[in-house]
């Protein structure tokens, strides 16, 4: 699905997407960073959501008569306690959250329920029987803000401060140090690293592509220098975007 | 299942865990990083398997006679090109690759296929309709072997070689810069780094534990001396187990 979601933005059928990237609690949706590489987007935005897990189900079902509940892997594991004190229920995992809640809606079986946020219950008609399932309320949704070229028509929508951010991914040869060298590009500049995250490179069994963001706009001079520095040292640099940082 | 799996160990059910880690293709299995968190287990050694994705059904059933086929979404996206060029068969998602060969054997539908070793074939007693589906032969899947404490018991035989890897996860403060110093513990030493990899920490957004790899055994006077300067500049340090690497 996010795949057809990128091809969208870069045929032109949609203006821009707005891709998870990275959630507190699960850590970093590797498909997007992949696909991020595959695409020449540019990122003009982010976001973070707060996530709420709701337990849904048909109108006049009780969590006392549920027996499955379905959701993504994800949304489940941030469930376990939930899980654990209603031993009667099941968790069976589906393909999303929002598409749980339609399939139980579709079924209208009461033994079946779905975990998702509350706009997946008010779009289906669903009940939500039990709400905030989830174990940790300090769960958040990193989304960027993807666009063929740096345009700020839809930034506006998503309360941008005004600091920024920048996001670049690199490769460096496999040689010792080679990841320090390309780390000091920024650190003795004493440029802010917000996140790194490395991905493999195809074909390249053990070989790594190194997502960075990091505070500041990639024409600020202190980071253009650092950019100049680290394509001296890396094998290859490609600037993601710099977008205003979002309030969270 | 991997955490029944670590907990087998913890309680001494079990001697040892072999836990996948990462694959070459989709990258590192972010579950068992952070199971091995939660547990206080050793690494003792690793191995690295070839990955060979083969289309499985029921005897007699042909590559023209499927609709569907199942197995976890990691096998099937590495799988992308089958799909696309038999359009007649939807892949669908399961929980395992082994398990999805067990579930079409019981279910006994001509229509229904597997994706998955051909080990789980010969046990289940399914019958390989295409070896080797995947998109790239480059695919191989790392696994560490796990125990209570350091023993060479099982070690032998995963074929080691001489050379020995070390791996520790650490915690900085989230302060410019603290990345790449904790890093010049190895990188002024020469030390050389295999992998570093992220997870977030529970309960405190986009903050991180790091995981290392690297060359050497923790006893070696360069990396000892490393990790103790680690130590001086880290929030926590915990070393995971020095163990001989796998000959590739």
């Amino acid at each position: 699905k996010f795949d057809e979601m990128f091809q969208a933005v870069s045929s032109g059928v949609a203006d821009a997407a707005l891709a998870p990237i990275e959630n507190s609690l699960a850590g970093s949706i590797h498909q997007n960073y992949d696909l991020m590489m595959e695409h020449q987007l540019t990122i003009i935005g982010e976001v973070y959501l707060h996530i709420v897990h709701n337990l849904i189900a048909i109108p006049g079902a009780s969590l006392e008569g549920l027996r499955t509940v379905y959701s993504h892997p994800v949304a489940l594991a941030q469930c376990a306690r939930f899980f654990k004190t209603n031993t009667h229920i099941e968790a069976e995992a589906a393909y999303d959250t929002a598409g749980s809640v339609k399939m139980i809606m579709e079924n209208g079986n009461p033994e079946h329920g779905a975990i998702a946020a509350l706009a997946a219950a008010e779009v289906y008609g669903g009940q939500v029987i039990v709400e905030g399932v989830q174990d940790n309320n300090a769960n958040y949704t990193r989304f960027l803000l993807l666009a063929p070229t740096a345009t700020e028509s839809c930034v506006s929508l998503l309360n941008p401060g005004t600091e920024y951010k920048t996001s670049l991914v690199f490769r460096v040869a496999n040689r010792p140090g080679a990841l320090f060298k390309s780390l000091a590009s920024f650190a003795l500049r004493d440029l802010d690293l917000c996140k790194i995250e490395s991905r493999p490179i195809e074909g390249r069994p053990w070989e790594y592509s190194f997502y960075l963001d990091l505070k500041g706009n990639a024409t600020d001079p202190a980071l253009a220098r650092a950019l100049g520095h680290l394509d001296e040292l890396a094998e290859s640099v490609r600037v993601l975007g710099s977008y205003p940082a979002a309030q969270q």
